[in-house]
């Protein structure tokens, strides 16, 4: 059992070399958000920027700012700051529509390029919009495709000769454990198939190296760990040795070689561009711009390090003070092996939930029974751990949750 | 010729119903915008309501605010805001991702509605994406599908007991001409096949009656006539009769039945809903929801007439003053027959509109050589028109546009 004491932790705190990145956050007074995972908080940046590109970049200069205020190019800038986060070099990510949509278009994309393969596969348990997309290209290309899933234990096992492309989630949004990413990838491609990931719940987390690993694809997320508001554009990456073979389905306008020549007929660009598809929605990506800017200058290590201890620090506080109350760890104990956030079971979780969120504590909840609690080391502290665990306590202590309104509400991420 | 005078045409904005619209935008002093069928301006509200959303509602709400401000339902409330602009129903229209995107879905899924008919009919010169969309989608389907062009007269006549679906779009971006809707409509599903509209450069900017002319389908974009904002999110429209058939190929978990149980399988929505895809764009839907709020209390039908009014004393004056200059009129001179723009030609249309942006006067050039003008009745008064005319004057008779920087310039949308 721990020793951890409310001094020990505080001390973590005024050590962490990380602790000033907060003030480029503005956070509600009084409120342990742990929850950056599902909706990151609000860079202090934002608001003035969005009334500069509202007020100046749309109201004065209007349609002009597409060349003026480079509007035209944003995916493409935005797509070169996410770059060092994954591990991927300028020029393989740009910055589009939703995770949804771009995981239809890579998928599809890396489908057509494995002609004589017809299995689209993917995990059982992977997040969900994962899979009804999977579903919905196998629905469309009908005899073409076939979609299967299998536990995440079996996934290299399952690779075959009719393998045409895997989808795999880095980092698991219930769990928390991830996967080995260099190791699945190289597995995967020696039986001739390729793979997308979707770094939704890693990009800003942790670090992760594209790169390294050989990845062919990935897809993740604007609005969690990178800060760029609810519903905030996606990304997607395709390793340069790809971008002339990927032909995405959802060819619009904005992927084309020269779109303002206005032919008739597609002819995609070359490199990342091809992966656009509509207008780029230009008040959206100027928000995830500023979530992008607070990373400026970040170790990605000191990042990691500082995830690690804060969800270890939650899991000790945990077993010393929750398990007693029926509260399970449903993440993996080593620090290692998880992504940048715990997760815990209790057959009343979603009241627990309802009660934590009502006394200032905000995780979130996930179907049937999971707890979750995202750190997100730019601005989460030490003692917001210790807080929160201890309002907890009084939680399960005073039976709160068993109030009837915390029983009724309705779950939404 | 016309005898338009100065006096008659300020005559025109004392007498125009319509005039006192104009105070619900921002408009910059001095400038003559007749570009609202590309980008439409600011309104007032805009800025103050993104701040609004920005600070308080993802800043201090978070996550509770796709509860507390139900952000989860802004998709279906913007949708039945748009319903009355183009005649359907409540629950008949969402809004989500761009025009190409929702242009994809319904393509896709009405394609699969007519499984033993393989053609995607089109017109020739209809808008770039949406024709990119369609090979697109043909390509992904292979030996299921073939695309196919005709000259927007023969239509009718192409299509055939082999053809699946036709897309159109309602009014020409290029030529301001519009198809009769009702008559195409029946006499392509009197043939058995399906019919998309496109409504891009229709809603907000002319009546249509989706439900009087027995629609299948439609999409359009939040960015022209709908004051949403640079790339703002877009729409799409399924007859009701149709919502429980249709199944969209991009089924991301906000169409789930229940995106909430975290299910393997995909169950589609019931309705409308099953439209939608990834997680909705909150601080575009905000932007677009005031952009929307433009036409409360607007007559559709006064807003037509003005639209048509301004059209006919632009090319009016045209006549007079310009076509002396080589400017020729490339779009239907009866306005009746056209939308809510018109568009002019001259192997110089590149350069002379670089010059006329320059002095203040904003159109937009589509290549090779078509100046658009855009009518946005809720803001464009009649002296915009008559001064914009005398701006193009002075710049064909001083042959200002062969200057240099107005030949070299680059376009974009």
């Amino acid at each position: 059992v721990s020793n951890w004491t409310k001094k020990m932790v505080e001390q973590l705190d005024r050590e962490d070399a990380l602790a000033s990145y907060r003030d480029r956050f503005s956070l509600p007074d009084g409120l342990i958000y742990l929850d950056g995972n599902s909706l990151g908080v609000l860079p202090r940046t934002t608001a003035a920027r969005l009334d500069d590109v509202i007020k100046r970049e749309w109201g004065s200069d209007l349609i002009r700012s597409w060349n003026s205020n480079d509007w035209i190019r944003m995916p493409q800038k935005l797509g070169d700051m996410i770059a060092p986060l994954i591990g991927a070099d300028a020029g393989e990510v740009i910055v589009a529509d939703s995770t949804s949509v771009n995981l239809f278009k890579l998928v599809a994309a890396a489908k057509a390029m494995r002609p004589g393969r017809d299995i689209i596969l993917s995990e059982e348990g992977n997040f969900p919009t994962d899979l009804y997309v999977l579903q919905g290209i196998a629905d469309m290309l009908g005899e073409f495709a076939r979609y299967k899933t299998v536990p995440a234990d079996q996934i290299l096992k399952a690779v075959n000769s009719n393998t045409a492309v895997v989808s795999l989630t880095h980092v698991n949004y219930r769990s928390g454990s991830f996967h080995h990413m260099q190791q699945l990838t190289r597995g995967i491609q020696e039986k001739g198939a390729l793979v997308v990931w979707d770094l939704s719940h890693t990009a800003g987390a942790m670090p992760i190296d594209l790169g390294a690993c050989n990845a062919d694809f990935a897809v993740g997320c604007g609005y969690k760990y990178l800060n760029g508001g609810p519903g905030a554009p996606a990304y997607l990456y395709v390793a340069k040795r790809h971008q002339e073979q990927v032909k995405p389905p959802l060819s619009g306008w904005m992927g084309h070689k020269n779109p303002f020549a206005f032919d008739d007929d597609y002819e995609p660009a070359s490199g990342i561009d091809r992966n656009l598809c509509g207008t780029p929605a230009i008040l959206a990506l100027a928000a995830l711009e500023e979530g992008l800017k607070t990373f400026d200058g970040v170790d990605l290590d000191a990042l990691r390090a500082k995830s690690m201890k804060l969800g270890d620090l939650f899991l000790d506080l945990v077993e010393r003070e929750l398990e007693i109350y029926g509260i399970a760890i449903a993440c993996p104990r080593r620090a290692i092996e998880r992504g940048s956030q715990v997760s815990l079971t209790n057959p009343q979780g979603y009241a627990i939930m309802q009660a934590l969120i009502d006394h200032g504590v905000i995780g979130d909840f996930r179907a049937p029974d999971v707890m979750r609690f995202g750190f997100t080391p730019l601005y989460t502290r030490y003692m917001d751990v210790w807080n929160a665990v201890q309002i907890m306590m009084e939680i399960m202590n005073k039976d709160v949750w068993k109030s009837r309104r915390y029983q009724i509400a309705k779950a939404v991420t």
